[in-house]
């Protein structure tokens, strides 16, 4: 069975949801970003940038057990082991992928700067706070103008490309945006939302994810900690 | 001729770069992105989230023209066109897979922040520059202690997976890292830079970008206006 390494964070959710979407059986093994636990070196082994989500799959492509770190990277590898949500034609297949890599390159790791300075970081801070909250607005322009030309993100099917994009954009309140103002995201997000597989994977480790970030994880995720670990 | 929309900047370089190892003739149709021209009609339709580089190949997978853009999305198809800097065996692909997303989640992103808040930004904001320096150093750190183990970032062929990170490693002294404090890194990078084909693609458009930036630039990338020609 998959063993996945991970938290209840937009990340985390892609791979879960991915699996639940492929109905493959996986057993969950909690990784308390906020307390740390990402630097256990059990788990820098399988995942060396200390972030969650990383899988072990006992059967690899040869047979051999394999281990992954970086949530593009096993959603490329759950698609090809089950041939679903990654079009089997080339032209297609890299559709996929550069909405993928917009994904990776672009809203995850900006709209995770804007969560940091509109809500965690301890001091507010006007000028980053409208640098990211203008490029949340821009990004989701961006995917708006899309998806008025295209039923989903990479074209006529459902793909990893969207089930990379909708976890990020489950926060919108916490990146200065208003859902409303992005009617065809907005069509295409509740379509999504409402998709069973979707919601269970949402549901994986949501009860063990506490609400409001305490001083410790604070200290550990944004403090000193982490890089005097390595 | 594969036709390269692009600028003289890491996520460029990783492309003209590509193309060099490569041996594949081009075409270079520089973006100026410090004028605006990325938010052209005519470059937006191949690269709609109005960013360098993006190519269009007239001979694609079906032996039609095709249109990419995203740094990693295009040297995944250069690699598959050219069955180069990719391993064939499926284990060997994911290896890279998964470091080639390090970079486009986590290198590209983070040092650009370092980038912005410690050279960029039109004030010196502490919290931000401490923020990305502390991430910036700590990125080194996964990179160094990868290549103490490893002869190429995804194993023991040069592959994509390099040729993405060293062009955002070059600008070290912008990202408060010193270089000889990571041994293994700075052996890899030495080595890099001393192929032939990595320095006929850094001279790429070298010439047509000003080595700072001017306050219409300065706009244009971190203004409003880009927001507003959404």
């Amino acid at each position: 069975m998959i063993e996945v390494y991970s938290w209840a964070t937009p990340n985390g959710h892609k791979v879960h949801i991915m699996l639940e979407e492929c109905g493959l059986p996986y057993r969950v093994i909690p990784v308390d970003i906020g307390s740390g636990a990402q630097f256990s070196s059990d788990f820098l082994a399988i995942s060396p940038n200390n972030k969650i989500p990383a899988i072990v799959d006992p059967i690899g492509p040869d047979g051999q057990p394999i281990s992954l770190f970086e949530s593009g990277a096993i959603l490329l590898y759950l698609a090809g082991k089950r041939g679903q949500f990654l079009p089997a034609d080339t032209r297609g297949r890299y559709e996929v992928l550069q909405w993928l890599m917009f994904q990776m390159g672009g809203v995850g790791p900006m709209l995770g700067q804007a969560h940091h300075f509109r809500i965690y970081a301890p001091e507010k801070i006007p000028y980053a706070i409208e640098r990211y909250s203008n490029e949340a607005r821009r990004l989701y322009g961006v995917i708006n103008k899309r998806l008025g030309q295209s039923t989903y993100i990479a074209g006529k099917q459902y793909s990893i490309a969207d089930i990379a994009i909708f976890p990020w954009l489950r926060s919108w309140k916490n990146q200065g945006v208003e859902l409303k103002d992005y009617p065809h995201l907005k069509g295409w997000f509740d379509e999504i939302a409402s998709r069973p597989a979707v919601q269970r994977g949402l549901d994986v480790l949501s009860a063990e994810r506490k609400p409001l970030m305490d001083e410790k994880a604070r200290e550990v995720l944004f403090g000193a900690t982490q890089y005097k670990r390595h």
